[in-house]
């Protein structure tokens, strides 16, 4: 089944080995839930600005907090065009040839525009999507915030316009007249590992390591097996 | 020894929770350092364009190539600034409180402007600084770029102008009137590892994994350790 793809135009068309591009909009989902940390692009005065943040989709929405009056929440809640982009490292690539060194990653680009989120059920999902971001599981185990903590925090929503994903997966591609050369080639498989929970040391006694941690435990830690 | 400290301007000035903010050199370049990827952030047209590139640093410098013409080549070569920012995540704080949960993470975000690599030291240079970035030792094993392979890439080199550092540890955060919540509380370590090496198939039978690849693996793999 093909999900909806986002047109190709001159702002997201991908020209630099363009067989790696992909405008399907499930690639472009999966890549966003999967990654934890997006980097969020700004135009201040004309000049570029690159900052790290937590992030949460829902649909189309890329749900975004930070403190109320926050550089960040404030430009993105003026409606000024964003670019979001998240990055998998998946392996790197070595080739026999400098050249042909590469990386295998998983990359999405998305430009749209954001708004503030001031609506209680639009500003209920958006804490309880960014909770359940950070493990599935964790909205329902912890306290929601209260009035004066909603009242210190902006939540910003940037509504995808366009949006690409790149992807290289796969071996070496070395040159033929390379192939007996003397050098090791392949790929080393780089995974994000979740350790062992470390408790904090007033937790109370009783209590235990929620199933829904031994989970993302499991999954996470679990990829280093692949 | 303290090292070398960025001077503080409204540019790089950290204002949100300025206590995880650094200003100094070593800081910055051991965050650059350990990355792998970097985010580039350019203004093009007065819209932000966020895009993932493989670099090495080099001194003050931060090198990155792409190929001949390509858009982020060509953008830096110009002279424009540049932000480069890269994202090490180190932990997931679980707080008894939504509001409190946060992560452990090493950031660096950079301000330059770049020029373009041409004098055949400078090129040699680069090529082996992001060969070594790769894995620490390849740039002794592998064919270096031919003359036809160096025609089709631009080296470019940002030289940092403006940096800071943000940098979360430690443990969870949470209200005094909060601790006794019977809701898990503490940090998931996230780590970054190296699986066992994948050898390219047509490699030769007698080709064994070398010792500065067995060092990386043992290295990188080791964190998860830790």
């Amino acid at each position: 089944m093909e999900s909806r793809r986002y047109d190709v135009t001159p702002r997201n068309k991908i020209v630099r080995v363009p067989n790696r591009a992909s405008y399907d909009e499930a690639t472009v989902h999966a890549i966003l839930d999967e990654a934890r940390i997006c980097h969020v692009g700004m135009a201040i005065g004309g000049q570029p600005v690159v900052i790290p943040m937590f992030f949460a989709r829902v649909g189309e929405d890329v749900l975004i907090h930070g403190a109320n009056k926050g550089r960040i929440t404030r430009y993105i809640e003026s409606g000024a065009t964003v670019c979001i982009t998240v990055t998998l490292l998946d392996g790197l690539v070595l080739a026999r040839s400098a050249f042909h060194h590469s990386m295998n990653y998983r990359s999405a680009v998305i430009y749209g525009t954001g708004r503030r989120l001031t609506d209680p059920e639009g500003v209920e999902q958006a804490v309880r999507a960014i909770t359940e971001k950070v493990v599935p599981g964790r909205a329902d185990d912890c306290r929601m915030p209260n009035p004066k903590e909603l009242a210190a925090t902006s939540f910003v929503a940037v509504r995808i316009e366009s949006a690409s994903a790149k992807v290289r997966a796969g071996g070496v591609a070395d040159e033929e007249e390379d192939m007996a050369l003397p050098h090791w080639a392949g790929v080393i498989p780089i995974r994000e590992v979740a350790l062992s929970p470390e408790a904090d040391a007033a937790l109370a006694e009783d209590t235990t390591l929620p199933g829904y941690l031994e989970e993302f435990r499991r999954r996470v830690a679990s990829k280093a097996a692949e």
